[in-house]
């Protein structure tokens, strides 16, 4: 391979919000894979606000991204060289690629997917974006028709997929989000029953008027005094799904959890609960089926937000933090 | 009748901490029942933390008290007038009896229990204190074999149960109590496999040691500070246990939820979940029955704290958010 290998390298771990500083740019030459490995030109990266987790030194769900390493991400991209059974050139596959133009991977850290979609639908309503909003709603939530779903993050990339999968299960859905253009998008584009904007004055008076009836299920993507305003409007026998808390990924340091949510959790007998999508790996397949299936039939639009260039990878993902996109966010690597 | 009925009004609500000026004794005739009541004689009064959410305007899972009424709570006594149905003088029976000598209920407002029993064991281990140890590990916490459990208030009255019914499901458990008495107690009397003391200096380092494989169930009945100190224990998968929120129930303002919670909980893949003993009524009988069968076997000890007398019932409310008890509080009334 004559071409270099463009990769941004996580130099330092935040202490508070990301800044561009914690990123250098390097080439090198583009790695040969070895026996049973594939090598990958990344064509979509996945930014996602884990992504911020994964700086601070503990290990979450996976190791942290270490000063010095490629900096981690979800992405999508074609086999270009394969030294694994069962990958051919040409192959679209995803995994933790990394923010580079060519990843080297064992060929069991890569899935396979179906080259019938789109790669911005395999790597957000089809990838771990879908699935997070499926499976927290389904398995996690556990919603039920006629019941009334809150989505915080509404317009981001899981809110975006959540409040459209609660409408065709037939519950009635509020979404939270930033701002009158954001607000607007989602009930008009996306078919959520309210929007309500946390940026406004009168967020409190708002919400408790989009939620006359009570909440059954608050899908959480932010944590913070959002999650905090919700907690009064549960109804008995309510679930919090603990999805994100972009919130607190910022935070230097552990901020205090909602007030009111022990009680209310006795007093209401609330269930709150995290989960991760890599822990119904053995479903994917049965659900990924079930959103194409709607995806085919015009009911689920899925939103993305894609902006161009490599160089771009690291303010993106300060605006992520900023909440500067409307749906899934990815960069396409030119 | 011509005997007077001594009853315990409830005449404001705290701001914080109850004292004893919230009550005042009044001296009245006995009511005496109509058509489907029965008329009780009062015998031990129970008193538990939730007294002091009943204080509160709101209403939890039943209305509140309200200045002027008989100070609520939960009681157990004897019939000895009835008007209703399947209920004969003698019969042992248990509901909201309030504070007061007798009382008049309709007969779907007490349950008939079995006089085999103690009146303390009917009361405590057989009543909703050891049915809320039983449902909150079992079904809530659904522990299993090997796992270890982590009791808060573990010298109290759910407190004591809980941990025995943990090893007797084969559990390792650990109870978190106030003191050094407290905590010889619970490990030599009642089978913890340890114990670490809230109020030691040193009671991170000695949470840390004592739990040092991680905790897969936080069995909570306080909240506050030291809920936070077990979430970084938590493992993955853990559950906690929303029993109880002791260190809330005094205070005037919505504390702080533990810092940390949300993205613990993410991450952990936790589930918090609260619960009411209530909600299980269908399945009481059964789980009585396995009770008793551990208190006939021997391996399940009921610890009691039992008070005399009618007119320390204000003070002995106060001394259990003191932590002043051992075991089940309850107070006789003579």
């Amino acid at each position: 391979m004559a071409e270099t290998n463009r990769q941004w390298i996580f130099l330092k771990r935040p202490r508070g919000p990301v800044t561009e500083d914690m990123f250098e740019l390097r080439r090198s030459r583009v790695a040969e894979p070895e026996a049973g490995e594939v090598l990958v030109r990344v064509e979509l990266v996945s930014l996602d606000p884990a992504n911020r987790s994964w700086m601070e030194p503990v290990p979450t769900y996976k190791p942290p991204v270490a000063p010095g390493d490629v900096m981690h991400s979800f992405a999508i991209g074609r086999v270009v060289d394969s030294r694994a059974e069962g990958f051919a050139v040409g192959d679209i596959v995803e995994g933790m690629l990394g923010w580079q133009d060519y990843a080297v991977l064992p060929a069991e850290a890569v899935r396979k997917r179906n080259p019938r979609h789109s790669l911005e639908n395999l790597l957000g309503v089809l990838g771990i974006t879908g699935l997070t909003a499926y499976y927290g709603l389904i398995e996690v939530g556990k919603i039920k028709p006629g019941e009334t779903v809150v989505v915080s993050a509404a317009a981001g990339a899981v809110g975006t997929i959540a409040g459209q999968i609660a409408k065709l299960q037939g519950c009635r859905v509020v979404g939270i989000a930033g701002g009158p253009q954001k607000c607007a998008w989602i009930v008009n584009d996306l078919g959520y029953d309210a929007a309500v904007d946390y940026k406004s004055p009168d967020f409190t008076r708002e919400l408790a008027s989009a939620v006359a009836g009570g909440v059954d299920v608050y899908f959480d993507n932010v944590g913070g005094d959002i999650f905090e305003a919700i907690i009064p409007h549960l109804n008995i026998f309510g679930r919090i799904v603990a999805c994100g808390a972009l919130t607190n990924y910022n935070s230097e340091v552990a901020l205090p959890g909602p007030r009111g949510l022990q009680i209310a959790c006795i007093v209401k007998r609330l269930r709150m609960e995290g989960f991760i999508v890599l822990d119904y790996l053995e479903t994917w397949d049965k659900a990924e089926a079930e959103l194409v299936s709607w995806i085919d039939a015009g009911v689920l639009k899925p939103p993305v937000d894609v902006r161009e260039g490599f160089e771009n990878l690291p303010r993106n993902l300060i605006g992520l933090f900023n909440g500067t996109n409307m749906g899934k966010l990815m960069v396409r690597i030119t």
